[in-house]
């Protein structure tokens, strides 16, 4: 089994990695933790206990960073027209909620779980990285304590999707990506360089809905103006940016990676870009060196991870 | 006939550039402006006198910049293990050359040679940026009596050379760089992207030599210092950079383009990174909105690339 701290800002590409890892029969989601990124956190945090609730979560939800790693970055703006008004396709939400959030920020519930299981927890983190990087800030120590972070975030030898060198999440809180990427834990990073090749057509999902009962039908309720936000941009389809990061944790297999030490872009018209240096390519000294490689996804088996979604979503099943 | 003002560092990939644009029976090289960068403006523009007078080109030599656009930039690193100490190859250079350089400044020679040819001079420049975007700075009217710009520079969807971020030239002097790569005169970038591909082994230049004589020779005795640098980055052979943008005057056909405004990194830890936002994608407003629409090479058929070159240093003729 592989326990596994969700950090999320849901969002609906989140929404369908949460009830992936809820349903995979090899993960125990020991938490989620919340960050700012698709909505503003009160409300990314209300949708996490809400998608708790209504799919059954056991796992507690703690609230995390409303603002960048470095606070003088400033304001946001909310990707309304991709996520909705309420982060999760404006499907409505009920007024209460039977579940409360954990008493502690997220970092420290990161802190705490990861603490309580030394060794055995993996991060996937899908928002903003603020929460991570506060953790490490925090207690440094946990580098050597996590079994491994996964991310997604960053586009490396493609455009990004705010600016022509940015992904979101990365763009969202550069500093704290930067922090996280060049800490000494092992890190995976899956990006706009994959995420964009796996779509899940509007057809994939109705067949999964007519397959897999309510959990199902409210995961397609919330995805529907995700699917036409993407209609201009994928054809017919959601890019299920999020899920590819909770597949790759059950099936490393279906992602070729490359590996190289990865800084994160701070300021300027590149604000947010993910850099990796290969390893084996040499350069006059320079901000890549000393640093630990991680692993960048740089190609995927696209049908194959909607494949292993299907099979955990419908029935609960390993593929 | 194509009028070319060759703005060059030579440079040892520079000096087979230049041959070719003199040998090339569709070319008339109308001048040579000489900028740092290889090795420091008083040896490239010697260089640059060394190689005309040996080859008998009749184009006058204009001297250029010796510091960046933006002198605040400060100092610069010499690539004596790629070009040598003298920026060919460690040849031998006699004391007296046959020839001086143009009395004026090479941004001037550019500005009085274009408008004494209005619409007709292609300014092909195999350097930093500094030369073009002076006289841009001096005669902004240019851009519209030029009849275009060919850059070999930058590196888009492939890693730099002297940082995972940034190649050589545009590294050198990015303020000029984006100076030029956004100015309203037709660009077409040549980058990393493809001159990492074409690649002439040291047995094919050995053949050119046997064909074509003294000319070649020198420029094979220029070139064995380059070589053995490639030797562990390309196998055998010598990445012909600067030839690939002569070639792209004459032969467009052998290169494949994407379209879209070109920004240059300045700063931080990507400087003189380039990035093109390409034509049809959308993106929040930000640093690449109306500006114009630039090529950047994106593909080469590099076997095509060595055969139009060969048929021109070895006998003249267009291929
Ligand atoms: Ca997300
Ligand atoms: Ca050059």
């Amino acid at each position: 089994m592989h326990k596994v701290i969700f950090d999320t800002d849901p969002g609906i590409d989140d929404a369908m990695a949460l009830l992936f890892l809820h349903k995979h029969p090899q993960i125990d989601l020991v938490g989620v933790t919340t960050v700012f990124g698709n909505a503003p956190i009160e409300m990314t945090t209300r949708n996490a206990l809400y998608l708790g609730s209504a799919w059954g979560i056991p796992a507690p939800v703690a609230e995390g960073a409303g603002q960048t790693f470095d606070p003088s970055r400033g304001g946001s703006y909310w990707p309304t027209a991709i996520h909705g008004d309420n982060g999760i396709g404006n499907v409505p939400i009920p007024e209460n909620i039977d579940r409360v959030a954990d008493s502690r920020p997220a970092f420290q519930f990161i802190i705490d779980t990861v603490r309580a299981h030394p060794g055995e927890v993996t991060l996937i983190a899908v928002g903003r990285m603020t929460n991570l990087a506060l953790a490490l800030k925090a207690d440094p120590e946990i580098t050597k304590l996590v079994r491994g972070v996964i991310i997604m975030g960053g586009a490396f030898d493609v455009n990004g999707n705010v600016s022509p060198a940015a992904e979101a999440n990365i763009h969202g809180d550069p500093e704290a990506a930067d922090v996280v990427m060049t800490a000494p834990w092992p890190v995976v990073v899956i990006g706009l360089d994959v995420t964009m090749q796996t779509v899940m057509t509007s057809g994939y999902l109705a067949d999964m809905v007519a397959e897999g009962g309510s959990d199902i039908q409210l995961l397609s309720d919330i995805s529907q103006l995700y699917i036409d936000f993407y209609k201009t941009r994928v054809g017919d389809g959601m890019v299920i940016h999020d899920s590819c990061a909770a597949v790759y944790l059950v099936r490393p297999d279906l992602f070729e990676t490359r590996s190289g030490s990865i800084r994160v872009v701070c300021g300027g018209i590149a604000d947010g870009q993910t850099i990796q240096k290969p390893d084996g390519r040499g350069f006059p000294p320079g901000a890549w060196d000393d640093l630990p490689s991680q692993k960048v996804a740089v190609s995927v088996k696209a049908d194959e991870v909607l494949a292993v979604i299907r099979a955990a979503l419908v029935s609960g099943r390993a593929a």
